[in-house]
């Protein structure tokens, strides 16, 4: 029975009872994190050869014959460009290798168009300027505008992508310089862009002209289950349109290898990366290349990267399952939220319908269950309607997550109870 | 004999002597390098054991029991701060890990200044800047003010540092806003900053409040012989007027450990620490940690650092005294050149006293044999005098360095009688 036709009796009854629970879960004094999309250890075990790699050989020197020790090399060494180029399906010259931190390439692009424009006046002395942001999204994207005083616009992120007649709306607008898109398994929904969705974006005509889309493919090769999503490459989308220069591709091995020493990387059109390395050549002399050997040894081609990634579904998959078996049980057929079931990614997206996901993050934290700060998926952190809450289920143990899905589901139905009664 | 004291008709046999040598030589098909100060393959060997160090003990644990593979610490494993902090005589809280590129440091924090200010207006948009630039210095950092389009100042530096009167007076210009120094093993010039001139910059009163010197402490455990110099601490020489804002040094294992895969790191102020980790946690996670656990565990502490410079020191002391050795013998005795002879570091630094620096360059390219770009010290790849060559003696072997030294000096002749006669 859904919660919305319970009488007022039996909610209090039901509160009285969910409220003993919290008190004995109080008692058990647990400290649990669902915040961020960190991998567990376990999944980080998987790459530990990769450590032995370049050592175990005791040859530094990558297929050209350079020597990966010393400088130089300031896009990347040529067999980890090309398993770059092959995962994201591009050229290896339109590749640029970086370091740990896609992020930081991400950061130092929108720096650059700050600062030295892209193609037209710096986007500092344009005034105001803005950018679309396709809510919910991750909170890192946001921290960027906000660092520059970008004026992010929230639009709907819909099953199958953004609401384009929106973003086409918006782009008419010179000062909306740019977007943030995570096109598979997006951040934190999960979902993946249509081929429509990718078409109807390489067909845009912004005002601007320096206008930047930051394609944040983070989880190009992250699939969970035997029926993975398929994401149209944006650039074959583009070259209908000669579009190619309105969008930076992004991603790393963060969650391929490890957060704390992957590799990463751009994929951009030829005018793009000449932009870049025109700024890279005066940055940096260049990126650590001892680690992109050992990428590049390690995983050999794309298929050595996908084998490596069915190691990773077959770890995080059933703590997907853990978190998504409660909340059908627990909160499904009381009413109590929506939240998606996806194919690949990081996290699940869970937005409530009865209550305030504030009060919900709250009420988990009095319990020691830490969530993704609420209202943190949407820009300045103001989720307008309250209601979502990311749930980054890879990092704690199975155990774990059990006991945090429980405490979540408890603390959802409290606060429902107390908003309706 | 000196030439500027031999007779037309002497000279002129001596060219053509010289000349007869420079056909043989150029029959000889040389490719020789000594443009950049680049490590030789034998110097990264020393390293080599650092590779295995975290996996020979299958242990990604920092000493605080955090798994360095995964996401997190942005300002660094404590363990690699303290071995930076030891080595730059800083606190481990003044202390901010990088990538392997100190240059990327440097460029980051110019980069945060010209769009968010240190502490004043961004500096871009206070019309025209200039920063300070003892000459000859390092083309890379002219590089950054080149990008940027801040205007440089030359000022000479001097046997123990930059002309203090020069810049006393050039800092009363607010719209000055910054300074280079490569504080000890000046590159090219291998001076170290005598304790006098590190207190007279500790001492200066720019007119700017948000001015920076860019303190790039590149070598500062790159000693050659046992009389290595020591340079003052500047925070400690900062301390007596409360300056310490106005300093940011930088360092890195590149010519340590490995310039392919090392770690790079910032010592500053409280305020400036606060500054940049306010940039930081917006543009990255975090830098690459197992990198940094490799370094700490190596080196252990200054003590193993020290040792471990030794090493370096005897593969690349000899070379040195190889070109000084040629130098002394080709150059000295006929008055064509004075040079410096530094205690550590990685270059010599040339000046011509008799012919064009640009005709000993192209002489050079023309027998094979890559010298740094002839004004590439000088801001704007322009020496006022023509004079100086930065000779970068590493990277070459002996056989080749001895070449390579053999060649230069007979180029510097041929110039000289071409100029004179």
């Amino acid at each position: 029975m859904q919660f919305s036709e319970m009488s007022r009796e039996e909610l209090l009854a039901m509160y009285s009872e969910l409220k003993t629970e919290y008190e004995q879960i109080k008692a058990e004094n647990l400290k649990l994190d669902m915040s961020r999309g960190k991998p567990a250890a376990d999944q980080l075990d998987i790459s530990m050869d990769m450590l032995k790699e370049v050592v175990g050989v005791y040859d530094c020197k990558a297929e050209s014959g350079l020597d990966c020790r010393n400088y130089g090399v300031l896009d990347g060494i040529p067999e980890c460009k090309r398993l770059f180029a092959e995962m994201l399906e591009v050229k290896p010259e339109n590749i640029i290798l970086g370091g740990t931190s896609s992020l930081a390439l991400m950061f130092d692009f929108i720096t650059q168009c700050m600062l030295k424009g892209a193609g037209g006046k710096p986007w500092s002395e344009q005034g105001e300027i803005k950018f679309i942001c396709p809510v919910p999204g991750y909170d890192r994207h946001f921290g960027i505008c906000e660092f520059y005083g970008i004026k992010m616009i929230n639009v709907p992120l819909g099953a199958d992508g953004p609401d384009m007649e929106a973003v086409n709306e918006l782009i008419k607008d010179p000062s909306v310089k740019g977007m943030f898109c995570v096109p598979k398994y997006s951040n934190p929904t999960g979902i993946t862009y249509s081929d429509e969705k990718v078409r109807a974006l390489a067909a845009m005509k912004p005002a601007a002209k320096d206008f930047r889309v930051i394609w944040d493919n983070a989880y190009a090769v992250h699939d969970l289950n035997a029926t993975p999503d398929r994401l149209l490459n944006i650039f074959d989308a583009c070259s209908e349109f000669g579009t190619e220069d309105y969008f930076v591709e992004f991603t790393s091995t963060a969650k391929i290898s490890f957060p704390g020493g992957g590799v990463s990387c751009i994929a951009a059109s030829d005018n793009n990366i000449k932009m870049i390395i025109d700024r890279l050549k005066y940055q940096t002399i260049c990126y650590d290349k001892l680690n992109q050997l050992r990428h590049a040894k390690y995983f050999r081609d794309l298929q050595g990267i996908k084998l490596h990634m069915k190691k990773h579904a077959m770890l995080i998959a059933p703590k997907f399952e853990i978190v998504l078996e409660a909340f059908r049980n627990e909160l499904g057929e009381y009413g109590l939220a929506e939240w998606t079931e996806p194919n690949g990614g990081y996290f699940i997206s869970l937005n409530t319908t009865t209550c305030s996901a504030k009060r919900v993050g709250d009420l988990c934290r009095s319990l020691g269950v830490v969530l993704t700060k609420v209202g943190a998926t949407y820009p300045y952190g103001i989720d307008p309607e309250d209601s979502n809450i990311r749930i980054a289920p890879t990092f704690p143990t199975v155990p774990e997550l059990k006991k945090a899905a429980e405490v979540l589901c408890l603390c959802i139905k409290l606060a429902s109870i107390e908003n309706l009664v």
